[in-house]
């Protein structure tokens, strides 16, 4: 197994060019999606949304995974592993598949089904570890195996500025956009954003959300480092962990304006109300970041819809109660 | 009440710069839709979605309802009223409400209870009616009260015209369509679009869509003339009818290219399909475009996804038995 370094202030200084680049290199494995109004009841027309749910595979992670893929091709041996809940995963499956390299992906046996099988389906391996064993793969870099290059799905550059792309595409669809609410896992997207929109000028807010059942970023915030945390089970599967990566904190302090805690309750509220008046689908972490955008005071608040990947049966549950 | 005619020579005879017009007068009550690859796992990448679905009020009706409502406005007094199951009501509700209009809807009693609670909402009055009065009301254009000016949710010139900017965008997103399947209720979606198209240049085939429970117009084709037929009940609430329109007959023998039914297991397959590979939720009408579109060969299809607004009970039902 071949181990990399992130060098966090090497991407500190990271330049519009290299987002530009980077936008470039993806326009064939990704949409540039739509930002589209919010129409649920409660709003005044402030939010918008980046529906990043309707990208290939589902999810944002398409961007920082096909620009993984296209700049390690020349240098990976065909092969590459990563540790991912699923849709980074999903994502670097996709993007090689058509670049001739294989992947393993080593997840959590918390990962969502859906995404366990769209893996399987896009012929990548599958590893299932318990989440300390898998969360351990996250900060050491290391599988225990030789299954090829190891690619981490937040502390990399590639994925930074695959995430940042994003960002450029804000700025040119509503350049008024005054905060982002981004959806926090890692701190890849939130980061990637910052920096693109930063290096094209922009002064929006960077807020980051984060769900009561996994706070990492806001006990980080509290105390001024990255601290453990109790992560507890829910359907919100995307985000959430028991720690701020010690390698994303220089990031994370620099670029993230706020931190937003969202409940569990506000998530599925979030979630019907995108399906019953936007008709999008979100997974757990799309509806975190439109319920963030909702609580936000700001003139136009941008909530990224990071991804649609929800179990059918999680999301029949959220629809089928409550009539909106 | 004041009863308008239609003239379907007129119609015939509409050209691009009518398109146009219609477009730019429209653009601050709708969306531009985005085009996007269809991504369920039987497509070989020919299909594409126009996702009206995502459109305020969530349906294409917004384009001819605000197109009329723009029309209509300095010589309707402030009032106007029609006939519809709820989608057209909805869109003209709301591109009304701003221009001071006050809309009175006929709907059938069949009409989604979603649909009924959104005109509420939007401040519109409501009649409801058993079906055959309501379908009387249709094709009269008699709504038996002094309730303003009667617009027609198929049979108006500026209803087509608004419909047709669909055809407008598609030209500019995708000139390499070869079909466009577009679901079948009166057969102004489908007219709009096809003049529209052609009026640009365009040789794509219009392909309508019906679902087996209820084919008018495929009864037409067979028997070159309008001829009644049985409605029966489901969950696919905006198309089907128990006749065509007279009216609209010299329209469709003209505009239409072929006619696809599909059954209502095939409907119920594509509205879980979209939702799991494309996170977009179809209502029964949107959900056989795509049915009809993935049953007919081409190189390259459009789906008309015409709206999204399925009651969430249902939804959950489709969604909730089988996983994906």
């Amino acid at each position: 197994m071949n181990s990399r370094t992130f060098d966090a202030g090497a991407v500190l200084g990271l330049d519009l060019s290299n987002f530009q680049n980077a936008a470039a290199r993806l326009c064939d494995d990704m949409l540039r999606t739509p930002l589209l109004p919010y129409f649920g009841n409660g709003a005044l027309g402030h939010v918008v949304l980046k529906a990043e749910n309707l990208q290939p595979g589902g999810s944002f992670k398409i961007r920082c995974a096909a620009n993984v893929a296209s700049a390690l091709a020349p240098v990976c041996n065909g092969r590459m592993a990563t540790a991912s809940v699923g849709n980074f995963a999903l994502g670097l499956a996709r993007a090689s598949r058509s670049r001739g390299i294989r992947v393993s992906v080593h997840v959590p046996d918390t990962a969502a089904r859906i995404k366990v099988q769209g893996l399987e389906h896009l012929g990548a391996r599958v590893v299932e570890h318990p989440f300390d064993q898998w969360w351990a793969i996250m900060t050491s870099r290391q599988t225990g195996e030789d299954d090829g290059i190891f690619v981490h799905p937040v502390c990399e550059r590639e994925v930074i500025e695959g995430n940042g792309t994003i960002g450029l595409e804000l700025i040119e669809q509503s350049p008024e956009i005054d905060t982002v609410v981004v959806p926090f896992g890692g701190g890849g997207l939130a980061s990637g954003i910052a920096l693109a929109m930063r290096a094209a000028g922009s002064s929006a807010r960077i807020v980051a959300v984060e769900v009561e059942t996994s706070t990492p970023l806001a006990s980080a915030w509290r105390d001024k480092r990255p601290v453990q945390v109790i992560k507890s089970p829910s359907f919100v599967d995307g985000i959430g962990s028991t720690r701020v990566l010690n390698d994303m904190w220089p990031l994370l302090q620099t670029l993230i304006d706020d931190v937003v805690t969202v409940s569990l309750a506000d998530v599925r509220d979030a979630v019907r109300s995108a399906a019953a008046h936007n008709h999008l689908l979100l997974e757990g972490a799309g509806g975190a970041a439109l319920a963030g955008a909702l609580k936000y005071p700001s003139e136009r608040v941008c909530a990224v819809l990071s991804g649609g990947n929800i179990d059918m049966s999680a999301l029949a549950e959220i629809l089928g109660p409550a009539l909106p």
